[in-house]
C-alpha cells in the first residue's frame, strides 16, 4: 500500500481549516499548517498553533501574498487544501501560481465547503461570491491541476444550535422563522465529519477531478422536518412564521453587508433547495458516505440531542 | 458662488450607494451613477436604475475592473464617491489608478461608512477588513488625492429595527441580548441622513483631507440607553441577557464566516465603544451636525417610534 500523502492546509487557523488540520493528523498524514507569523501572537490563533504542534503537525510560516513562502511550503507536500475565508477566494490564484512553480502537487482542494457553485439558483450578493469560487474552479481546470471540490453543504455546528435563526444563541423554544414553505431539503454536516471526508478523499483516485458531495442519508432534512424533529425532542409545538420568498428577497435588498450575504445563502439553501435539487452524476461527482461507508458520521438527530 | 460639483457614485446600486445617488441629485448636483450593464436585467437593481434615471441621474455603464470605463466616467465629474461593498475594498486601487489617469478629481470619498479604521480595538475577522480600508486610506494619501473619510457609525435602518439582535425581524418585546455590560456608547444614523451629510461635505473646504464623523447628539446611545428608550415606548420591561466579553470572543471564534464578521464588528462597537472612545480633533476631523446644523436629522427616538 502506498504511503499516505503529505498534506498542507492553507487557512489552517480558520473556521473549517482547524478541523482539516486535526483530521489530517488523525488519519496519519504528515500534516503541514501554513500560518502567518503574526498569528502566533494572536491569543486565540496562537493557542491553536500550539495545539497543532502538540498533535505533531508541522507549522510553516508564510502568507498567500508571499509567493516564495507558498512555493517552499508546497514543495514539502503532495496535497494542498485551501480553507481560506470567503474574502480571499480570488486570492487563491496565488496558490495556483505557486502550485505551478512547485510542480509536485497531486491533488488540490480549493476553498469551497458550501454549495455547488456550478449548480445554483443563488441571488446577489452571494451570487458574486459563488462566481468567484467558480472562477477559481475554471483556473484550476485550465492549469490541469488534479482537484477535488468539496460540497459540504451546511455546517451543522453553525446552523443547528440556532436552528438557522441567524443571531440566535440557542435553538428556538417558542417560535421559529422559516424561509419559504420549509419543504426544500438541505444537508447539515458536522464540521469534524466534513474534515474527515475531505481527508479521506485526497488519496482516492475515484475523486480526482470530481466533486465530493457530503450528503449522508440521515443528514438530509427539509426545514419543516428539522422543526418537527426538534419539537419531538422538546415535546413542544413551536409557532411557525413562514417568510414568503418575495419577502426574503426584499430582506436581502434591505440588509447591509454582510447580513445580506447570509440571507442570500439561506435563500439558495432553504427556499431554492440548491443542496438537493439535482442528481449527482458519476461524470462530475460522488457522494461521500457512499464512497466511505466506514465513516461514523454524526447525524442531525444525534447533534440536536445536546440542546434538549 | 461656485457651481456645485458633479458627482460620480461607484457602487451606486448597493446598500448605501443608492441613498448617496438620491441625496446627490436632491441637493442639486449633476449626478452620475456607475452601474454594470448586467445590473440592468437584474429585477431589483434594474428598477433602481430606472428610478435613478427618473430623478435626472446620468447612468454610466462600467465596471471596477474595466479601467477605460472608469476613466471615462471619472472625467465627466469633479467628485468620486465609492460605496463598494466590503469584499471590494482593496479593488478600490483600480479607482485610484483611474483617478490618477483622469487627473481632474477634486475630492474622493472611499467606501468607509462605518467605524474609524485608524482608531479601533476591533478583533479578527473584521480586523482584516478594517486594515483593508486603512490600506486604501494610505494609498489615497500617498497619491495626494483630496479625500474625505466618512465615519457614519451604525446604520439605523439596519441596527435599530431589530435592536441589533442579528437576524431578528422586529425589535424585542420579551428579552434582549446585550453584548458586554451595555454601557459603551454607540451612534445610530439613518442611512438617508448619512447620505445627506456625505453630499454636504463634497464642496466644503473644511473637510478636505479630513474625516467626517456623523455623531449628532441625539443619536449617541449606550445599548442600555437604547433598551430603556424602547422599554418606555412599549411600556414594558425586557429581560436583559448580558453576554460577557470573553463569551463574545468565543462566539466570534465559533461562528462561520460571515457571521463571525458581524459579531466582531458588534464587539468593537458595543463592547469596546469604538464609535465614541476618542475625541475628534480638528487636526484629523470634524463632526457632521456641527458643520451642518441646518440638516434636520432623524433621531433614534423618532426612528424607534414607528415600531411601537
Amino acid at each position: 500500500m502506498a504511503e499516505k500523502s503529505k498534506i498542507l492546509v492553507i487557512g489552517s487557523t480558520g473556521y473549517i481549516g482547524k478541523f482539516l488540520v486535526e483530521a489530517a493528523a488523525k488519519q496519519g498524514h504528515q500534516t503541514f499548517a501554513l500560518v502567518r507569523e503574526s498569528a502566533v501572537s494572536d491569543p486565540v490563533k496562537g493557542k491553536l498553533i500550539e495545539s497543532f504542534k502538540a498533535s505533531g503537525v508541522t507549522v510553516v510560516y508564510g502568507d498567500l501574498h508571499d509567493h516564495e513562502s507558498l512555493v517552499k511550503a508546497i514543495k514539502q507536500v503532495d496535497v494542498v487544501i485551501s480553507a481560506v475565508t470567503f474574502g480571499q477566494i480570488l486570492d487563491q490564484s496565488k496558490i495556483l501560481d505557486a502550485i505551478k512553480e512547485a510542480g509536485n502537487v497531486k491533488r488540490f482542494i480549493p476553498s469551497e465547503f458550501g454549495n455547488d457553485v456550478d449548480r445554483t439558483n443563488v441571488v446577489e450578493p452571494a451570487k458574486t461570491n459563488f462566481a468567484e469560487k467558480a472562477k477559481i474552479r475554471r483556473a484550476i481546470e485550465a492549469q490541469g491541476i488534479p482537484y477535488t471540490y468539496i460540497i459540504s453543504a451546511c455546517f451543522a455546528g453553525y446552523f443547528l444550535p440556532t436552528m438557522a435563526q441567524p443571531g440566535a444563541t440557542a435553538p428556538p423554544r417558542d417560535k421559529v422563522v422559516i424561509l419559504g414553505d420549509g419543504s426544500a431539503k438541505a444537508v447539515f454536516n458536522l464540521e469534524q465529519d466534513i474534515a474527515t471526508y475531505t481527508i479521506k478523499t485526497v488519496d482516492d483516485p475515484r475523486t480526482v477531478n470530481k466533486s465530493l458531495y457530503i450528503k449522508p442519508p440521515h443528514n438530509i432534512h427539509s426545514f419543516n422536518d428539522l422543526v418537527t424533529l426538534w419539537e419531538k425532542k422538546i415535546d413542544k409545538v413551536l409557532e411557525k412564521i413562514h417568510v414568503p420568498e418575495e419577502h426574503v428577497l426584499n430582506q436581502i435588498q434591505g440588509s447591509a453587508p454582510p447580513m445580506n450575504l447570509i440571507i442570500s445563502i439561506s435563500h439558495a439553501v432553504f427556499v431554492k433547495g440548491d443542496q438537493t435539487n439535482f442528481e449527482i452524476e458519476a461524470s462530475f461527482g460522488h457522494e461521500a458516505s457512499q464512497l466511505y461507508p466506514d465513516v461514523k458520521y454524526t447525524t442531525v438527530d444525534e447533534y440536536l440531542q445536546q440542546f434538549v
